[in-house]
């Protein structure tokens, strides 16, 4: 590891609690995290007390105990979660507590679990967490994603490495991508130099982000044009839909940063409108099993011909957990030249490898993703083309070989084109 | 370690889950645990799910966590409380889930914390605590303490040694008194023989103290009188105080075993019947102090003359916690040679220290320690004599000097001699 490796972590520690969640005096904290993390956690757990927190609860998650649930429970225990538990963290998120994720997930943690236990636990904590994902997608307080280079997750991404080296890689990855360390185009070396004022970097590259979703409010497109190899999709916008993209408004008041790192806009189409044949150009690792080679063939918002090349089944079961699974809830724009596709590093993490590539979602749409009217009803909502659902699953369809045009009054206009912004 | 170490832990893991816990088909598990314990953590998960566990949710704690709280937090933030995990914690309880906490707690880890943030957070925590504590002191489900010798415990219970030898030396302790390993007289040493069947002997030791509280019950007596160096004390026993010892049946009608140790059988003091003088016989630790040398007189119930050698302010402060406080909620008997005593180590954690001596605990009783009367409200269990407090703390008061008597209609019957059973 380098030998300023605790400095590193010092400043991305400070990189969560300043940017990502902007914790605020008196608020509570929940920091959920693999026990791997345990010294980012404890530098995390410090400076949100320097800062004002009123109490830190770190939730330690042990994959072990996950794999030993698959090896020894009874077939008929996999419709169970801890609800008791999700609304516990519900209530806290509804009464301002901040939480903080932390991903070390190790993609290969699932490969001998039953895929049908698998998908009815994913289904089970799904529902669990339905009141929570609700309240976070209404933007009700502050919450960040970030990641922590576990052994087993680096092992995965830099399969020909030593542990030791696979580590080391991942976390230069990481800090770079974080702001921590200067970002740069190309192959990540663990060779970083130190970011002096990553909280600084942060504010310049939000603005940038809020000025490409401003003008993509401005231009309010009816539609998004994907044409690129075996992809010809129209993805129509939600009426009122709004773009977002870098640090956004809780109802608090105050921003935060949901996604650290994060390169993309975002906004809601219209579950109704999209129409066309879209391939995916990366793989999905959903519920432990990789999704490859996806080609879907959509007929007004509803997925109605679905392929890949592995994974189909897994796919098929997930477009099938609820109505309207099969249908998007999610359309953002990265261009591929962001630090993280420029990379060339495929993360196995959508945290990661959202922001390398334009991509969809699958199933619930954002609020914060629609501007509000006044008086208007969850039904009203839908009416507009905002989608409900129990899941969200990103999948990517972006590379230098796709460009996505801006449809207005049947007039295209370019975005982005083979992947760069027009 | 031994070489055999992990077969011992195994065995542990079984205790805990098959004697503590009693897991039930179906059921849901909670496990708190220091992270140091998290290769019984994982046994306890794997056992569990093989006896039928529906869903085990391990709940790590980090003491580094808690000494950066006291280190970093601002001090208006000390009366807050995870109130949201409390809930959760209660909920999952009343639906019928198992909670098994493993301790392993450093004696020292409060010492450089400030008294009076600690003595605020262990009433927020007690307030937030109370629908839980409601629910267990009345057997809503099953329950379970151990503990897990953790190396900066250890080192507090064997100054002396180096840490390797601490922990074998107190591992040796939990073992032989969780009936892992033979229990036997004198000093332990690491030089232990597996018990080949610890569940049958817990049957066995289980129906000893069954025998013992029976015969307590049988016998109904209107008080105790304790006699012995600076303690003459009568402790009145509430009217249809029920005695209690080893596996209790919980409201889903199977038994556990709440404490691994365990080797006391208690009841319900009357709240306004204690009078007189008494010593304590080992120190109390108490959020992080070192409580020694208690000398108290009771007058109608309520701790009139508090004094201890060193802690008195901690004392005080936590008998004045709520109304209540300074009156009794349990009674103990634990003879002078039980095994635990025996070992002449001093454990300083109360699940060994009270079941190696008799004692009183101040604050809340225990609804299982009174037969229950139809109809009956809250407030005319009070008036049986049991007691509400938002503190439940047990302190020693037994020794080889020190006699019980049973009062009844004012004759005196002996309970134990110097220590021992008459």
């Amino acid at each position: 590891m380098h030998t300023n490796f605790h400095d590193l972590l010092d400043s991305y520690s400070d990189v969560l609690v300043r940017v990502g969640l902007n914790v605020q005096k008196g608020q509570q904290v929940i920091i959920v995290a693999p026990i791997e993390a345990i010294d980012l956690v404890r530098l995390v757990t410090k400076k949100a007390y320097q800062i004002g927190a009123s109490l830190v609860t770190p939730m330690y998650s042990d994959p072990e105990i996950t794999r030993l649930r698959y090896k020894y429970a009874g077939t008929e225990t996999f419709d169970t979660a801890a609800t008791w538990l999700s609304d516990g963290v519900t209530k806290a998120f509804d009464e301002g507590t901040a939480r903080l994720v932390i991903l070390g997930r190790d993609p290969q943690l699932l490969k001998d679990a039953n895929p049908d236990c698998v998908a009815r636990v994913m289904k089970a904590e799904s529902l669990a967490n339905k009141g929570f994902y609700s309240l976070l997608t209404k933007g009700h307080s502050n919450w960040c994603i970030a990641a922590y280079a576990t052994e087993a997750w680096a092992k995965q991404v830099f399969p020909g490495m030593t542990a030791h080296d696979a580590v080391k890689n991942l976390w230069a990855g990481i800090f770079s991508a974080s702001r921590v360390t200067k970002v740069r185009k190309g192959v990540l070396s663990s060779d970083t130099i130190m970011n002096p004022d990553p909280i600084e970097e942060w504010r310049k590259h939000n603005v940038k982000l809020h000025e490409k979703a401003s003008y993509m409010n401005e231009k309010n497109f009816d539609a998004l044009h994907f044409v690129g190899p075996d992809t010809d999709l129209v993805v129509g916008l939600a009426s009122g839909h709004k773009w977002n993209g870098g640090a956004k408004m809780t109802k608090g008041g105050f921003s935060c940063n949901s996604n650290i790192p994060t390169e993309e806009i975002f906004t809601t189409p219209h579950r109704d409108k999209v129409d066309g044949i879209v391939s995916s150009t990366k793989p999905l690792l959903y519920s432990g099993k990789w999704i490859d080679g996806i080609k879907i063939r959509f007929e007004k918002g509803k997925a109605v011909e679905v392929h890949a090349n592995s994974g189909e089944d897994v796919l098929k079961n997930l477009l099938s957990q609820d109505e309207h699974a099969c249908r998007l809830g999610e359309v953002a724009l990265v261009p591929h030249s962001s630090p993280i596709s420029a990379s060339g590093i495929l993360y196995k993490e959508t945290l990661f490898d959202e922001n390398a590539s334009c991509h969809l979602a699958f199933g619930l749409s954002y609020g914060t993703c629609m501007f509000p009217v006044e008086g208007e009803t969850p039904e009203d909502l839908i009416k507009r083309g905002a989608n409900k659902s129990i899941i969200h699953v990103d999948w990517m369809i972006g590379s230098d070989k796709v460009s996505v045009y801006g449809v207005k009054d049947g007039v295209e206009t370019p975005v982005l084109l083979n992947g760069e912004w027009a």
